[in-house]
């Protein structure tokens, strides 16, 4: 078996450290972004109006009165950050009443597997050896399961106050040029990849070694009750994606019926009433969600990594360094993040629109490749040559190699997953220019093209996750496809600026056109947006593929911990079981698609109210009513993501305590193969929609000349494509990653209790 | 264990003389309907112009030419029928290729299990006695392909030609009044029910009598043979839906596109180029692709049932009744299924439109009712009241009741599924007036809420589905399964009857709008239609419905002779198996549904060139070149219908030979769960789609009213969601049943020779 190179103490040090640098790196970036100043002061007598900024503002244009544009960018960005925030806090107060009742329920299901008994009790592994009381494991995962929502909901807020700081400041920056404005949107992204991709590791970090104090040799229960934390972090992304999702695109939608289907006017008009709610939108829906969503895979990767290695040589052995493997691989992870930053920031300049997408493009084959490198040393560092990996009741030999390559080949899968995407939703490839295309017949057609896209873009990515699993699986069982999930995860911080990246040009160009600057400047981040477009379809695109793999792991470390050998197939209870847990993902897309629609609906209303009740609305002289559709937006959202959310809780709560662990082995298998398509294609499917839009718009090409401009028959049609895309892409698509990946480390919380006290259903007839 | 009550004797006769029975039933039918005499001749001298029918024509029209309709009817019903003719065989001689070359593969793949060894083997699944030699297996096999291959093409084009045969007639009857029309379209759908439904048992029980002079007392060996059959009828009815799909859908969207969105002229408006190809896609698409799919469900079911008995104590203990039992309770469904349309023709008369759709609903419950007691007395008196069903690896003790239960619970699904499915598309019912609704803020909130119904439609099915699955799983293991299925076609005639009632109706609107009838005949055809509109998803309802329970059943039985006894999702084989299936009907669809898209530019294309280019044509006086646009449609189905067809043909070759029996399990169950829930999914949003335009249409109610009329901004966007629900509803939905059945037949029959040369990859490396 052999030991490590790298000692305790050496891990002790290392993975505080990466965190700790992490942290650093992200404040230093923010320092650099905080030096655009945005004045949000009324200008007392014109006398501050300068701000030191205007020293280095190369300003182009003219006619532009300076002060006036800075000042109303301001406005515009304490606008969006109040209504974001106080959503965020709204949204908060309703999961906060959630996460008390749910923190109840664990304690209560959990402890009850002993009949809430202090005594300590013979191991479930080693049966040699007493370990802690279950009803302590109750308390700690309780525990767990609460600073894991905390960090969670802390990694969504930050991540939407970053955005929203950032937004103006690159507007502001965009007069500059398209490489000034580039550099801010990328470093605010930078911030909050860092922030969150250090900050989760660091609290798991000092919780793991602060519930040691307790459990000292105990790691069985240790990695126990740590699983909790995975299940905090998930079921709060999952409230926020859900909410957050259904926000911004009830806003969204409404905005872009009314005004660009009906009154004609561009996106982002100031005279539209939802425009400041749709802004917000794109803050608490793709910044925050996709924020929580990320930290949620993160920290059930490595619960779910953690809780089989416990059962493995490492935990039995006792075997610190390579018990923590899977957050050195994060920590050294942070490193290899911040070094593939400074390619895009200080190494090279993006100096024209062309050069954009390159760039972020280069971000992940970068940070892919030296990842590649990292992982190799880490393997050899922190990992004895040979060891042994629980497998459904075996013990199964590893090499430290076998388990580089696992780690690897889910990195590699994460980057030809999010080359796929590029792909099927960049408007400088094929498909969606044949989208585009298919608008010359109308809204029917486009709509028939873009769905066969979607369809069509699952099979590589499924082929990738499937090598993935098959080579992780096959070398090192369920522990390989934790490490290969943590592997796509590894350049979390990368991934998580470029897709944070996206959302804060598209709010820059919204700034741009409410403050009425010139044409030139909404050019500029049209461009930095269309690249954002792709790379928010990249990052969902990973968080999928992830979140397949992570599922799949902590679907099988439940079934470890559910003592199951076997899942067959040919047996009624399991296939059942597989056939509703398919229509799981299916039932939930209903729901938000409908509830999307619905608020939309509200939307659609009030801003057609507005606009035939205001006086002056149109010709700009009366001022819209935000407020209102602020309101709209946040009331739909708090109301309609509680159904999807309970089908999500309850499903495991209900399929395991009546059904059984078979039966909701079977459920979490079908809803895991069957979701991941469906929210590939989803996502997909909308990104391309939107860009075959902007392709029409843009008309760059001979081909898109022929289609456009804007406000042709074939850009009608395009705008309905996009519309129907929204919820697809930004509701039901990504939410359906927390879907699979929370009933599945749900499942794993809650196992003692289901092989303990479930199938009450088979047991009383 | 016991006897059965009725003798091997009784067996013998009860069978065929039910097929009989059925035959003559249908050609009563059919003489009946031909009792309405459609003159096609030119009039010769004006002097045959009464036909014989005039004496008890109630001519309610003022102004019309009688002579001239007549004439007119004549004329399109030729077109369509030599359309649809020359279409089905330009379509079958590719077919018949791919069948020659593909029965040569079944016989060198199954011959080479024993290396074509001419002398008897041990048998499988009793190694006390000998069985006849692989390579006889082989020959029988392939035998009992090509009979498959034609009995599904007979039953096809039988459909087809009285499909068109009763259209016209169907038209003429309108002017009597809508019961008159009703029973004539009913009428012509029960020709076609119980003429596939009896000919399929008859051709079913000649071969297998015909077979076993050959096989003796070697049952597993005669009934693996037959398994061919199943294999033969599916893989035409692949062909006969993805081709028949394409070629309906190509003509309808492009005739709605550049008609009714661009011209503005009415649907099956004689000025629209598309409007014959129209017509003859509902009859080669919708009657002939449902003839062959449902033909195919129930030759598979039988097999898969036959198959698996003949391991089990009836085929051990060489019982031929008990052997017999699927083919006694299809026999019985018919004379079920014949006393049910009498209801509908004879004992009731349906007298205003509103009757329409309860009299149709009735027939479903009807037929229900009196199957379950059919059932109970067949359990009865063709089981013995107790025996052993083989159920991978071991036998399981099973009682008749249990049998009952199994089949019963099977028709009562398929009921479940009826109503939910009708609940979900009819314009009676909220769903589809939501659907409506949300058309006032344009087709992308159309969109969103009829995907989101589909998605919703999913649940209730698919419980019913689970349930039927786990009771007679539960009993009586995959036999249990196939016999639950068989009891949801049992009612098949009946089935098809109603469901082909649909296609009739639709073409009878069409000519009437051709023939330049008056508007209240037209009105009438419509009433008829949107009941037929309910009844189409109605049947494809239970088409899922079936294939779903066929499949399990036919996984089971491939399971059981590749001699495989779990399927472990816990291993990584069979995994990747399930992921990689579930994405398999998302690759099929994006090829289908590309095909359409694809096809309909084309036809939009030919069509806008004729209203441009031909002088007169939107005024009535230039003539349309109907013969361009039919081969469009033709070259397209025919060309585009390849790539989706080998993807389903070559997957389980391929998979099977390079990864063995155990991933080939998974991509079974894989493709099995996901493409269930697409296929409904897919087909209750086209079918709501469909609805919600006519239920803006007609304007009944006054919600309906504030719609519409025709031509409104709603309206329109209704028009959008229809024709993207077209490939959807009757293309890419429907041939999905086809993709998981035929998967899995076609493993079933190459399954001796996975099991002995199977998992090539593994084994070299």
């Amino acid at each position: 078996m052999g030991t490590t190179l790298l000692s305790d103490l050496g891990t002790e040090i290392v993975i505080p450290v990466c965190a700790v640098i992490g942290i650093l790196f992200s404040l230093f970036q923010w320092y650099l972004v905080s030096q655009i100043k945005v004045s949000s002061e009324k200008p007392a007598a014109g006398s501050d109006g300068k701000n030191g900024f205007t020293e280095s503002l190369i300003e182009e244009e003219e006619g532009v009165n300076d002060h006036n544009v800075v000042q109303k960018c301001a406005e515009i960005q304490n606008a969006i950050s109040e209504g974001a925030t106080s959503f965020l806090f709204t949204e908060y107060q309703y999961v906060g009443v959630f996460m008390v009742i749910f923190a109840v329920l664990i304690f209560v299901f959990l402890g009850s597997v002993e009949g809430f008994s202090t005594s300590s009790q013979v191991c479930t592994y080693d049966t040699t050896k007493m370990c802690k009381p279950a009803l302590m494991t109750a308390l700690f995962s309780t525990v767990a399961f609460v600073l894991g929502a905390i960090t969670s909901v802390i990694s969504g807020f930050l991540g939407m106050k970053i955005a929203t700081y950032a937004n103006a400041r690159t507007t502001l920056e965009a007069r500059k040029g398209v490489s000034k404005a580039f550099i801010v949107a990328f470093r605010s992204g930078a911030v909050m990849g860092f922030l969150l991709a250090a900050n989760g590791l660091l609290v798991l970090y000092i919780i793991i070694n602060v519930f040691k104090l307790y459990y000292g040799d105990d790691w069985e229960g240790l990695f126990e009750s740590i699983t909790g934390y995975g299940l905090g972090g998930s079921s709060m992304a999952l409230f926020g994606r859900v909410g957050g999702g259904i926000y911004t695109k009830a806003a969204d939608v409404g905005a872009d019926l009314v005004g660009k289907v009906e009154r004609n006017i561009p996106e982002d008009d100031p005279r539209n009433p939802a425009v400041i709610a749709d802004n917000v939108g794109d803050n608490v829906g793709d910044i925050a969600g996709m924020g929580s969503d990320l930290f949620g895979s993160y920290a059930e990767a490595s619960c779910a990594a953690l809780v089989v290695a416990s059962i493995s040589s490492f935990g039995i052995n006792h075997d610190f360094t390579a018990m923590m493997f899977p957050l050195v691989v994060s920590s050294v992870g942070i490193l290899v993040c911040l070094l593939t930053t400074l390619f895009a920031t200080d190494f090279f300049e993006v100096k024209t629109v062309k050069q954009i997408e390159p760039a972020l493009k280069n971000q992940l084959i970068i940070s892919t490749v030296l990842m590649t490198i990292g992982i190799a040393l880490v393997s050899w560092i922190a990992l004895p040559s040979s060891f042994t990996i629980f497998n459904f009741g075996a013990q199964k030999v590893v090499k430290n190699w076998q388990l580089f390559l696992c780690v690897s080949v889910g990195l590699w899968a994460g980057l030809i997953i999010g080359f796929v995407t590029e792909y099927y939703t960049s408007n400088a490839y094929r498909p969606v220019q044949d989208v585009a295309d298919s608008c010359r017949t109308g809204a029917a057609t486009n709509v028939i093209f873009g769905l066969a896209l979607g369809y069509q873009s699952v099979i590589v990515p499924i082929f990738a996750i499937a090598i993935s699993i098959f080579v992780s699986f096959s070398f090192a069982a369920m522990y390989g496809v934790a490490m290969a999930a943590l592997g796509m995860l590894s350049t979390i911080a990368t991934g998580l600026a470029i897709d944070a990246y996206g959302p804060i040009s598209d709010n820059a160009g919204g700034i741009a056109e409410m403050a009425g600057m010139s044409h030139r400047i909404r050019e500029r981040t049209d461009a930095l947006d269309a690249a954002g477009n792709t790379t928010a379809a990249i990052g969902k695109g990973f968080a999928i593929g992830s979140a397949a793999l992570v599922s799949l792991a902590l679907f099988g470390a439940f079934v470890s911990r559910a003592e199951i050998t076997t899942v067959n197939v040919l047996t009624p209870k399991v296939f059942i079981g597989l056939l509703v847990g398919a229509m799981l993902p299916y039932w939930f897309s209903a729901m938000t698609m409908k509830s999307v629609g619905t608020a939309a609906l509200a939307m659609v209303e009030e801003v057609r109210r507005q606009f035939n009740t205001i006086p002056g609305l149109m010709d700009g002289t009366g001022k819209p009513d935000y407020a209102t559709c602020v309101k709209i937006s946040t009331d739909a959202s708090i109301k309609e993501m509680i159904p999807p959310g309970c089908l999500v809780m309850l499903t495991p709560l209900i399929v395991g305590t009546l059904f059984g662990v078979e039966t909701l082995s079977g459920v979490l298998a079908g809803s895991l193969i069957s979701g991941v398509q469906i929210a590939i294609s989803a996502s997909n499917t909308g990104g391309a929609w939107d860009n075959a839009k902007k392709y029409i718009e843009a008309g760059v090409s001979e081909h898109a000349k022929s289609l456009g401009p804007k406000g042709s028959d074939a850009h009608k049609a395009a705008v309905i494509g996009d519309t129907v895309g929204d919820p697809l892409k930004d509701t039901s698509g990504p939410s359906l990653n927390i879907l699979i990946k929370l009933m599945a480390v749900e499942s794993l919380v809650f196992a003692p209790f289901f092989a303990t006290h479930g199938g009450l259903l088979f047991k009383l007839f």
